[in-house]
């Protein structure tokens, strides 16, 4: 998409898959059979950024793991869907529960189960490591990879081209006074 | 094998080492001795959706951990051969009992211990990091490394040229009713 | 920084970020939600002697977990201070508590919420995967990432310009007694 | 060492380091403060077999974690020292105990704790990603990453040059009976 940047000005909801797009796509098993996922930490500053922000946000994951619902919860992140077969089907509801706009989402998305949603809104994108299949039907794909920051580097831009973003040369120019917001506080 | 492809055709069954395979090779070892391995999601996607489609799949690997059985009977895989000494021995049992012809077996294997089955299956494939003995005498050596996807590029090719695989072509031309099949719900 | 080598031989406190810096940012999420982080040995080395050698070592972290502090503490190092939403004024408070003089104080940070306490010490500096505010206000990038070495490459320069770090052609010249300090015992 | 091969004949003895060698030098810490350590399947294989035929295995590691002394058990090794703090005295006692010499000797070691015992064996060797300082006095520096299968490398060529690694030529012309021993069965 030649306009990637202009479209961002748009968005106001993030949806996000999470293996493969929250996690580099490993899942370590623990001897009882309970799954262990490994999240990104600049990932996770931008996401508890963009929700003090105010964007929606909406989880839409296959996996069945109480300890995504952890980790995202501890973000400020309240909409975790789990266990989702029918990825359209949750995601139908979800902008019906929330009246979101298709135009206004920006999802990710890195296997075939997130093919459908993604030919339904406004911007799909991908990590580097998504699956052909998505990556040839991505608006944008991320040079970084899933779990390796894929996802910060989506909402930083999106929140740079919306002004929200940290902004080293007016942090420069004030004292540190009242900027709190800048970091995330 | 400059043919392949055409092999593939053939295959209605995957036999499967776990580590170094499924796996990246690496174990992780708890306080009390127990063992953490790590699975790829992509991986995962693949192996339920062959599962589904009515290919058999066998598991034979010399690791002993119950977590390693945990992970694959989730995917749908019974047949999980663990603790094997001697992988030819089983490899024996399991053609007997299952009643599996060699030719349209596809094995994956990555080290010493896979050697003698490979030699005896109709299509030898191994990861890219796969010892060398095992690399020289596979018909395919995945540019994928072990637990980085090397077996969702084995079955996704196999199921392609079988014509089972994800279509995104039969996708965009249908409603979306119906073809569930398609993602493996 | 043309004189950084020249700006190490003032450093007598390092004070550090965990997630990032002291890690490679990434986070296992067990099922009850405890997080896991993972170390690097060869930083580990460079911290203990580090406090031996009687360097004063702060850490300010965002996170909170404790076995953060467990790790640290085993390594010798005393004040871990977590759970730090503004750095900045934690930091002044360490200063103000221990007596700390900002141009002998070397800080390692990686992200936004490490900005503010970057431009107030002698000398900022970073992984090679840092956020580029960071790194363009950092009077020294690491080539080595962050949990993959760039607090050994850190310490050990500083060391090393300061004559504290092990001495192969000195060690080779004595006989081995009495030059234990030399491996940390 | 342009005799590095010849010198491999004369091995009857691997003394390791752990962390860095027999593992990425990573150390995943648990909330209770237990550390968790990551083992490359590939070493464990070569070490197993290294066992079975007579080679004494000795390990002197800084580290505490009872989890290194059972995997490491697991694959056969008895001997294993944790706990070194001055690895020189450890490799004393372990040379009268067992009657060993020298020049019979290759040791692994990626650290300045290392450095010591690395000048007092036969052979000394290193990974890829090991101190500057230990790979300048090692006689071979593997291609291969500390748990990344160095010892892997070191181990098989050792095996390879006295003629006890696995001979796919011999395999080939025999039939599969009574050769289990290649295997490591």
């Amino acid at each position: 998409m030649t306009n990637f940047k202009a479209a961002l000005k748009k968005i106001n909801t993030f949806i996000l898959d999470v293996d493969g797009v929250l996690t580099d796509g490993t899942v370590l098993v623990l001897p009882d059979g309970e799954q262990v996922r490994q999240f990104n930490i600049k990932d996770g500053y931008a996401l508890q950024l963009a929700v003090k922000l105010g964007y929606h946000i909406e989880i839409i994951s296959g996996g069945t793991s109480e300890s995504v619902r952890n980790r995202l919860n501890g973000l400020g992140i309240e909409h975790v869907n789990l266990a989702c077969k029918d990825k359209m089907a949750v995601f139908n509801k979800c902008i019906e529960k929330s009246n979101l706009s298709p135009e206004n989402i920006l999802y990710v998305g890195d296997d075939i189960p997130d093919y459908e949603v993604m030919k339904a809104v406004g911007l799909a994108c991908s990590p580097s490591d998504a699956a052909e299949e998505i990556k040839s039907i991505s608006h944008y794909v991320s040079p970084k990879k899933g779990g390796k920051g894929c996802i910060r580097d989506i909402l930083e831009q999106t929140m740079k081209i919306q002004g929200k973003w940290f902004d080293a040369n007016q942090f420069d120019a004030e004292t540190a006074k009242g900027i709190g917001h800048q970091f995330g506080w």
